[in-house]
């Protein structure tokens, strides 16, 4: 067999990491199986296990990239957004939202095999968990000490406050890609409520004459 | 062997189940066998396998419990709280999270099996978590058509609403019992805020002029 080269290597990864993901979007995780995704990229098994460990390797793998996708989404949205100004914030943080259940939406089985593998089952995915989680929190922190430094906000815990929102995506996400319920902007409209209204109570009580014309601009659609 | 009275059958049940829940709760489900809760129960396991089909079905019998002790504590705290003043119930809402968190900490080896063990590793655990879920919903649901009767709020899927709540406190909660922070208390002000402000959120905007003196007066210590 003829040496491949470091081009036709990637080429294989490649492949290999979009079977994997379309097949662990349509099937699950527990129920793909490593020649499924190997036939599925045209390769064979040892191209396979020349690239990956194994099957849950691909899978924390695919994650990552599913997370890294949703973070240049979300960055997009708030590259096109003056944070300070408030209206525009709340709308930002909607569409960021909306942003996050639409790609655990499109990655269904996925975000349920997440969930009913557990975190043991799949090595490494309770360490990848909390370091997806840990960036959110250091992203979200930034914007915190904005606010605080501003003198806008007064927030105790950064971490406890974003950590709150993660479960808050996590648990709604959970039932939508169960029953179909909470849509996607359903669940976005809920998760800004809570967020704008922790903020809300974050505003020293000094400054909250600025919150009724805030407030009463808020359009009805929004949340 | 004489023939085991129900009062005796009655007394094995119970033994097993204490058992149990200090096993699970010291070393969670995977490390415990059934032999060791036996023993611990000062049974043989034919006993065991006469109350229980498996170690699933008394780890599903002890979730049900725990929820339904933590329920009736609940319930306690409401009972004391005239729903009618705000900052009562604004307390009262702060002392069921700790409560809850004071629970899930106090069951931290429980805690942690359900969400490292996965909803697919216990069979039936899946189904429990949402009849759990749908019970916390049913109960927020009557308060918020109490507060929506009584023309103070207009909440949109009450459903939501709650199962963002149930969010935060699981993902706070598993961040409790993995690393020891936040505290209860510290998890439980975080969720009061994050409530109260989304409560605030759903006040219509012709009442805002009612909140201003309310927010000054939640003494600092409370949110």
């Amino acid at each position: 067999m003829a040496r491949r080269t470091q081009a036709q290597l990637a080429e294989t990864r490649q492949a290999l990491i979009a079977s994997g993901k379309q097949l662990f979007s349509d099937k699950g995780f527990a129920r793909t199986q490593v020649a499924e995704i190997a036939q599925n990229a045209g390769v064979g098994m040892s191209a396979f296990y020349g690239q990956f460990e194994d099957k849950s390797q691909l899978f924390l793998h695919i994650i990552n990239e599913v997370f890294t996708e949703l973070h240049s989404g979300v960055m997009q949205v708030r590259r096109g957004v003056n944070l300070q100004m408030p209206l525009e914030s709340i709308m930002a943080t909607q569409q960021i939202y909306v942003l996050i259940f639409e790609t655990l939406m499109k990655h269904k089985e996925i975000t349920l095999s997440v969930f009913r593998s557990g975190f043991s089952a799949i090595p490494g995915l309770e360490v990848l968990y909390w370091q997806i989680c840990d960036a959110v929190a250091a992203a979200l922190s930034q914007d915190y000490q904005h606010a605080e430094s501003a003198g806008l906000l007064k927030i105790g815990s950064h971490r406890d406050m974003s950590d709150a929102m993660i479960g808050m995506v996590q648990h709604l996400g959970y039932r939508m890609v169960l029953q179909g319920t909470p849509t996607p902007i359903e669940a976005a409209k809920m998760c800004t409520q809570y967020t704008i209204g922790s903020l809300i109570m974050s505003i020293p009580k000094d400054k909250l004459q600025h919150l009724m014309p805030l407030w009463a601009a808020i359009p009805a659609d929004v949340i």
